[in-house]
């Protein structure tokens, strides 16, 4: 059964890579699975055809066969237990992959998705400049502590996972903040991440569509 | 194999149930399986013994033998899938019912957690009066979309799931708030979810330990 996913027409980011879509591109070239994309506009994000796919109106979406599925982390966990590659085979490793995922998006994530309301959302508000060095302390207090379990280690647990492949994505949404720099470690992670052919691959598929066009 | 969970010694919030070893207790109660409980002060959630536990400090963790595990998310998913009755059995219904919950963690609840922000970190900033409402409005657009997939339906898709237990548990920390009284069928939703005599037990049981004492 072939596999398709959604991805912006045109993303936000200019072709940076940090639109969903890239982190599902990542696991499919991690697994090996051919897919192919259907690009969206703002507009028919909204119309009622694809809230019949994903109920909050957002991509990337997956659909392969008579499965419909949207919500990154469990398109990308679906993957990893689908296909092999992307999760330890011993049970209990595969929960603490798992439990990387979770962190990734509940504790990582909401105070990076915060960062990025206070810039692009409030930024002209008259709080902006005295509200952002707080939201920016309160990245820095997960930063610090998965710095420290991270430690001189390649990988949060073992071999690079879906946790790791989540993690690294949340975490490249900071690069341009430079909190990702405070932590060296945290950085070399990330680039470590980047250096993996299937993130190489996922990465250049995005920016094939959203490159800036002559024109 | 026993299974030990930890809490709050005290909860910040007095036994109302947001906590998120609730959760826990709940997957655990809708599966039959006992559990105890280690308390934790705020001083010991900081100190190595728990962090090697919980690398962002938090509760609740998981312990089974072995295993040693942190996220609710990943807590409750992993009872699900090794525990029957939290999951359906055909693998495309299953993908739906983890979506479910992914989208409770990463769609739902970042903009509620803004809001717990807003009012017990910020809300004696200069900015407050102000930008609450904006804060407000961010969780009423998917509430609203949440609202419009769950129509007249009891749960979200199909019978009771761990995609269920989730989202009501992200959204039971609205109630003091009023948003949830604005989508009555996300009221009624979240009603239904304390009925089950299962989450029952699982806010008496935390409650014994934190309602105000005597003395």
């Amino acid at each position: 059964m072939s596999i398709t996913i959604t991805a912006f027409e045109r993303s936000p980011d200019g072709g940076r890579g940090l639109a969903r879509d890239t982190r599902v591109r990542w696991a499919l070239e991690e697994v090996g699975q051919p897919y192919g994309v259907r690009l969206l506009s703002f507009a028919a994000m909204k119309e009622p055809a694809h809230l019949a796919l994903h109920p909050f109106g957002q991509i990337p979406t997956y659909e392969e066969g008579d499965l419909v599925l949207f919500e990154t982390g469990s398109i990308i966990l679906y993957i990893a237990q689908r296909y092999g590659g992307l999760l330890p085979d011993e049970e209990n490793a595969r929960a603490r992959a798992i439990t990387w995922m979770f962190a990734a998006v509940n504790s990582v994530e909401p105070p990076i998705l915060d960062l990025v309301v206070a810039r692009m959302v409030e930024g002209e508000k008259p709080w902006a400049s005295e509200r952002l060095p707080l939201v920016m302390d309160r990245i820095r207090k997960p930063l610090a502590q998965l710095s420290a379990r991270l430690g001189a280690a390649d990988w949060l647990d073992g071999s690079f996972s879906a946790g790791d492949l989540m993690m690294v994505s949340v975490l490249l949404r900071l690069r341009a903040s430079g909190l990702l720099d405070e932590f060296p470690n945290l950085a070399a992670y990330v680039a470590r991440g980047e250096a993996r052919p299937a993130y190489q691959r996922a990465f250049a598929a995005q920016l094939a569509i959203n490159a800036p066009r002559a024109g």
